[in-house]
């Protein structure tokens, strides 16, 4: 189910909110622990090796492609992977989950994080892309990524995962100019890194802002809406940007606010209701919940139905999992969904 | 700014949306760690003792009332007292929380599952709350509280807190039969539960569905909604019921269609788009975000005052955080708060 034709993609022209074959449908960390091939090369190499050797990222990359017929690629990399230049001590900790050893929590923290030009010194992930491009053979698009400047703040000040986001919510309280410095410095490095991806050959990229969920929409509005909006209005004119968040069902109004061609909604909100709010004159992405994906074939296929139902067969609706797929899913209910998007859809 | 009427509580008056002199505040989890009274005593008793001992049960209730000037009290228990009469082997383990030691994860497991009468098993919290209701003198309606049918399952299926609730939602997809039976049996307990709480002197009840953020609406209409409307329908006549949940901007319409007198709103919607939301003809609780007690007063008065503007002096608000207050928090912050909602809404 996919096409031959570069300016014929089913994903880009859904991202256009252009009319569509059948629906396109790629999921959130396709290239991931549920699957075996992934497993075994995790065994024999660390996560940030994985991500530093462009010939594995590419063949991370492409192999879901291949195995779930998906519509599009997305780069194998970490939205961490840009902190790293800052010199705050970024550890990939087996089991935890990542680790700054140096959280930023004051003006002062911000103005020691280190200069860095992300296209100097995020080299392996452009050279990933080219190989991914060359890989994909003009199969399925390729999307980009970057973390979102909240999550990435989020991430520099907490140290860690958070719960509550005590101290990153703290800092925008007592020091709101130096939040704001941190998140103009986030904005400018990751619009360059993403439009670095672009150069390389990425069609399009998603920001993640998987944190920002934490937030009341008027903070979102003071403290992160800007930024965002920064971000994806520094980008290659003409590339779709996806905003992707989780647990925004009360923010939605505020993403759209911030820009992009597409809006990630989660399974937290009906998809119908969820596009109504952003508009329609913008094109939507999601939003099965991962979970579902431990149902029955059976049931996949009723639940793929009631998404693409609600979308109404509208032009520019993207399948995809509300969030990423998690490690425990069976290969095959993925394939399953996959094939059941398109069959459903189909026009 | 309390009341010396029975029949005049702000926070009741609130509750069946009648005008109040000011607006009505409380603070879930008033009673809890952020309190140096409180650290004492859990210093010296483990947390199911101080539930089962009602001198001190009251005592820790009515502490924070004389503390803080809020004007209700919260019964200091636990949700998931509940769940230790059906055999499952609750324990609340240093650090991790709460473990079920048996979870219930198959319609077998389900049918294992102790009988008991909520009126004989749990008479320790009925003698904390009249004990509560003889100290309180009349100053403060008492709110008493139980889970909600989906947090407390899902609690009993997973066997201590989840992220991605898998275990819980499979046994949904796969035995849905399982699931009501299941549903109903916690259904039919905590509503004799509340209304034994009630008939010891509790003059509101809230339910807690802490978790139910995690559910896509058609799941929560399909699993959840009847059975916990069959507990708000169950309670005695009269009694202002308060439907909680956290996480549920994009489900609010179908929380409302479960019941309740009011519903609780957290602080990741708008508080006027919320209210608007689940419609006027109900009362609303919140919503203020936990962490925000971690700015300076000041900026603790402007975020309260935003709130209050938001909810636009309409009868039927009751002031809260959106979530439980956070151990880090200072006191002096919360008496912060409860003042200047006092003084910005005295009419």
């Amino acid at each position: 189910m996919t096409n031959t034709t570069t300016n014929n993609y089913p994903f880009l022209a859904a991202c256009r909110r252009e009319k569509t074959p059948y629906t396109p449908i790629w999921i959130m960390r396709q290239a991931g622990r549920y699957m075996e091939e992934y497993r075994k090369l995790r065994a024999q190499y660390g996560f940030l090796e994985l991500c530093k050797k462009p010939d594995l990222a590419a063949e991370i990359t492409v192999t879901p492609v291949e195995r779930l017929g998906v519509d599009a690629a997305i780069l194998f990399a970490d939205i961490l992977l840009i902190l790293e230049p800052l010199g705050v001590g970024l550890e990939y900790s087996k089991g935890d989950g990542p680790v700054i050893h140096h959280p930023v929590r004051s003006g002062k923290d911000i103005d020691g994080l280190k200069d860095f030009d992300p296209e100097k010194e995020l080299s392996f992930v452009y050279e990933a892309v080219r190989k991914i491009c060359a890989a994909l053979n003009h199969k399925v698009p390729l999307i980009g990524f970057a973390g979102a400047p909240f999550t990435l703040a989020s991430y520099l000040i907490e140290g860690s995962g958070s719960r509550n986001y005590i101290h990153t919510k703290k800092l925008y309280y007592a020091a709101p100019q130096a939040w704001h410095r941190l998140m103009e410095l986030l904005a400018a490095r990751t619009a360059k890194y993403l439009n670095c991806q672009i150069a390389a050959g990425a069609q399009a990229v998603q920001i993640f802002d998987s944190w920002a969920g934490c937030l009341a929409p008027a903070d979102y509005e003071q403290f992160v809406l800007p930024h965002t909006k920064a971000v994806i209005d520094a980008i290659t004119p003409g590339v779709p940007v996806i905003n992707f968040s989780t647990g925004t069902a009360g923010l939605l109004k505020q993403i759209r606010s911030a820009g992009g061609s597409v809006i990630g909604l989660d399974w937290r909100v009906n998809l119908d209701e969820g596009w109504a709010t952003v508009g329609h004159d913008v094109a939507v992405q999601g939003n099965l919940d991962p979970v579902a994906l431990f149902a029955s074939p059976k049931e996949i296929r009723q639940r793929a139905d009631d998404v693409l139902r609600r979308a109404g067969g509208r032009p520019g609706h993207i399948f995809n999992l509300g969030h990423g797929v998690l490690p425990e899913t069976p290969v095959d209910h993925v394939i399953a969904l996959v094939d059941a998007v398109h069959e459903l859809s189909a026009r």
